[in-house]
């Protein structure tokens, strides 16, 4: 019997090829949270047909709700006031707009909990540092220093590594990474703002269609602008 | 004009002092969580009381829920169909069934986006390690950890320091420094089961009225057994 896993699902490519690097070496437990992002229903729509696909049975599946963090709001994201960048992520402007304060801690923080009462020895996340849009919750000294968190702050008997396959790649990299694990990209869903069509406009799409443009393939979900 | 600090104010005794300790140098924010346990009404009343009693404005109280940790599990605080431990804590016996896995970091986490947000500098938390029940997210390791997250996690320019004023006292001290700050300990709330008068016989009552005794203090609150 293989240990098991939770892996952090949002239902985007990035995390999907993530569960496809974890089903290599454990069982599955998948973890999709709703935080009051803009296209919510899309998102949790991609998880539940990954899981479906990866065939991960309804108890190893988590779908919980972060209501605080569009409460607490400071995100484009979460605040429909706000514009959400669009275009190529421009480093000397610092933070996007889309950045959710502490974001992933808190996803990874109910990863944990999670992972400690059902006995998983591993938490996967599709963080990728390298070609993020600068959020600091993606680096991977991020991830170093919560990784210390979760040793000091869980059970002596309980064991949880973060795993981040994909911290040091690019986004070409992760489309072919994919296409090598059999990776079902069409049920993905990455765009920030548009739910039946991506937009193919935000920070999030422009970063996924210049990926499978330079991995030379092409993307399998709609898009309304911008795509070949 | 003083710097903001959020406090996480569950509505106890430690939490209490911890409110004054943070109130001699920092304007407050006050931080609740709801997360299923057991006497949720009763320490949501204690947390009012407390934050009208330093007259904390309405924008900067914030009571938020956690629903997923009682969906999580694992925990006799908030599974009902287990029982809680009574009497004096036994460190041989590993640590309790009360322990919420990893509560404390889910809780850090919304402090550390609110603060984010509203641009406070401090978050204060009234953790204790020494005379605690052996919760591993108590200890100053875990804090010590959880603030190099905080500060590879957040924006650049963010600059948030966790302060735990009562992590190495015992109960008799906090008890005799909440009277040195005129802290309203009749406000607080302790008691793990009860919300009317405080049982007397689970762990969070025997601490504290251990330490109100050794303090040679009488303790404010109504018991229903056990109290002088």
């Amino acid at each position: 019997m293989r240990d098991l896993a939770v892996v952090l699902a949002s239902g985007g490519l990035d995390s999907c090829v993530c569960v496809a690097e974890a089903a290599r070496e454990f069982d599955l437990a998948l973890l999709h949270v709703n935080y009051g992002q803009r296209t919510q229903a899309r998102e949790l729509q991609a998880f539940t047909d990954i899981a479906d696909h990866y065939a991960v049975p309804s108890e190893r599946r988590l779908v919980t709700d972060l209501d605080h963090l569009a409460r607490i709001g400071g995100s484009s994201l979460v605040d429909a006031s706000q514009s959400v960048e669009t275009g190529e992520p421009d480093p000397a402007s610092g933070v996007p707009s889309t950045y959710v304060p502490f974001r992933n801690a808190h996803i990874l923080c109910i990863a944990t909990s999670w992972a400690e009462v059902i006995g998983a020895r591993a938490l996967f996340i599709g963080a990728v540092e390298e070609d993020s849009s600068g959020y600091p919750d993606c680096r991977e000294s991020f991830y170093r220093a919560f990784q210390q968190a979760i040793t000091e702050g869980t059970k002596p008997d309980t064991e949880i590594t973060i795993h981040t396959p994909l911290i040091h790649l690019d986004k070409p990299a992760i489309v072919k990474r994919g296409i090598a694990l059999g990776v079902p990209l069409e049920l993905t869903w990455s765009c920030y703002t548009e739910d039946s069509e991506a937009c193919g406009r935000c920070e999030s799409c422009h970063l996924r269609l210049r990926g499978f443009h330079q991995a030379g393939i092409e993307d399998p979900i709609p898009y309304k602008h911008g795509a070949n």
